[in-house]
């Protein structure tokens, strides 16, 4: 058995910090890096980049809609053209500091409203995956577990990662339950353990409802801006480890 | 003989339009595109690579700082390590638009105070060349004629384009006479075509005060944002092949 | 019979250019001045509150969402907060702008998405006339006439003005007709003088189905980023001025 | 004998924090909240204002170059037009918020590389005094004690407070010592609050060099942003009001 282990990456801004990606990366395999548009300045990207790098991390390009303001968490009605753009824009920029660190990208995770959004449409995510195809076809799309965006990014010829959560629990066809449910967040470490073991070895998440969903946990998604983050991510790598999971970014 | 004739180009933003680039591309041989930090909104990106390499113009970077509301034009205290990162993060968006339309960069070319500055400054001019270097060695770094940014450049390794002005007189140190002085423009056009061919033909240019400084014009700027720039752009490349020079990117 | 002539200013940026100001300064009888969000750095706020006060033109805020890329047209989600806290930063910006001029605000309309948005959602007209409220509740609200933020802020007790468009054509509720569709827009001069001619000599317009539907014409919207937008104004106001209509700012 | 204890505040911006307004203004009787400019989108100006409100606490404007990437903190070469838009703007924001709660700016306080630009710069200074008179001539200037700014503010009219900061070294000419200097922070507690103690009882500091430099202390800058803020700004309090010294804001 094999999974990913991805967290969101430099999201710091000018003299903002966000997120402890030091510690983070000690327990991922791959490095979703903000691009400008809802974090991450040039500095930002460079230093993330290369800290990644010398650890080994597999990176991946995190393109958002604009909105520095927003941190790229609001919806917002973009033309194809312009999610197009807005996509190739990143993942080049990004590219760049790759280049400049002597490696390349491995993948590209939209961000926020971006993943949500495409998450659901099948046209949008057919914007971001010709983005993507016309940059570098061999890079990876991660995108949510069962979604249509794992089926328009198949259909265009390019690998797709399916990506599940740990601490979010599922409906009964398979979507995230909204963050405002009272029982969106999984916060018990042990039983968000669980749900990711049983995952992996049974390919199926228990919906809110105690349905059993059929899932594909490519790449498990942790989250990096919450208090215990770093210890949720070793806790969860070390118990993988002990069922015999191998741990490494999708090749 | 043989020279380049580079323009700035892709300078619209959102709703709002600048220059007449179709016209401009008819006459010269390197595009300078802007990359988002002055002008250039991905959508507008993307459409000028696809337009010049469809006329079979070269494609550059043109990054800038980060200055939107002042169109690139303010003087900005930066970090060698900013530098870097702007120049990194804009060539490689560019990139990204250059991959998706089945191109490569030729060059990179800064913009207006990140131009001015990095002419006079060897730190600033290392910290733009590092970036290009990091990038893809292979980039032309576009420099203005005689400045400390070509002896950076060479000095690195890198391949270098000096640029030179039609329109702009000259001082005794082969630096541009500043905006605010009144003989600052070459506003005849005669007058301006006769520059260009004197340092085509003798490598020099004739100052204000009436010297004759010596000028390596590998590269000829046509400013696109002014009145009546695509007629001057048809007389000057008209008149120079019929001096029998031949018009091209540098390679 | 009175009515108010409007149109959107102050639209250009930085370096870029957009619409005739000084020319439909001649015609309009308020000026909604755009604030920073989709367009008007503060050096053209500062020049065009004062073009508008030297002819005698009302001065409004013309608030947007946060978006210069996309000239404030894309629809966003933002929360009521957000919608709040923008409303009150943009008027309190122009207010900034016409005290340095001596005079005062007289209106608030809202621009693009955030116009349309409001007219259709009560918690969003709502945040909108909030910030007014509490910014200055003796600014006039200019509202798409018949629509919900026409209630909205009439039950807050704000002075209201019901706008009407000369160039758009009607549906059976008296909303506009979408711009995808093919008779959207009122594009023969006549007929959209005598459109607005019947809204105010009957208090209706008829519908692109032949219906006739009330509607009060408290001010008429007049597009100045279009061609012949100058022309269409002065024509206009010469029409209506000849009927015996006064022309002039709610009061 | 009376000061002023002032701190810089609300220069969190949209996900991302900066310091901890509410614990430094339980200390402070002046609050300068940011603009919008380096921080403080207008959530963050609402909730600041209201903060400061509540507490009894004067708030003022702090307006910065437009310059979100680098906080500010990059000198900028700007007309001064366009600084003089800036302040305009900038104030004019922050009173919206101020009167949607139901009070009045005190002052007004640039920011970052502005302020210190102005406190050498007649001309700048100038733009900015202009700008404070024409949209409110009573507010009252905090300029760098001794510096040009201070006579340019008295010259036209208005009000000015003398900042002076108790944990910088100063210049025999009065000036603060270069950050870049190793002496330039006075980081012992009690060396800082009797530096604070000599310039109100005998209106003069002691230089560097050992030279006493008189100094005029109206207003006492508190940095929020550094690790110990709250419990400095809390010892400077008692123990300056243990000296009979009256804390207030300057009318």
């Amino acid at each position: 058995m094999q999974t990913d282990l991805n967290s969101d990456m430099g999201e710091s801004f000018g003299a903002w910090r966000m997120g402890d990606d030091l510690a983070l990366l000690e327990h991922v395999s791959s490095a979703n890096i903000a691009c400008g548009f809802h974090a991450g300045d040039p500095a930002t990207m460079a230093q993330t980049v290369r800290a990644a790098v010398e650890r080994g991390v597999a990176i991946g390009a995190h393109p958002s809609l604009p909105d520095l303001q927003g941190f790229g968490r609001r919806a917002m009605q973009v033309s194809e053209a312009e999610a197009y753009g807005f996509t190739v824009y990143q993942v080049g920029a990004l590219q760049g500091f790759a280049a400049a660190a002597g490696t390349r990208l491995r993948h590209v995770k939209a961000h926020g409203a971006l993943y949500n959004m495409a998450a659901r449409d099948a046209k949008l995510s057919g914007a971001l995956c010709r983005a993507v195809r016309d940059v570098d076809a061999s890079l990876v799309v991660f995108a949510l577990a069962g979604s249509i965006m794992v089926e328009v990014a198949r259909d265009m010829g390019l690998r797709v990662a399916e990506e599940v959560f740990a601490d979010r629990s599922y409906q009964d066809d398979g979507s995230l339950t909204p963050r405002s449910h009272p029982q969106a967040m999984v916060t018990d470490l042990d039983q968000s353990i669980a749900q990711v073991q049983r995952m992996l070895r049974e390919g199926c998440v228990r919906s809110l409802n105690g349905r059993d969903v059929p899932i594909k946990p490519d790449t498990i998604c942790l989250h990096g801006d919450q208090p215990g983050a770093a210890t949720f991510a070793r806790a969860l790598r070390t118990r993988l480890q002990a069922d015999g999971v191998t741990i490494r970014a999708p090749s």
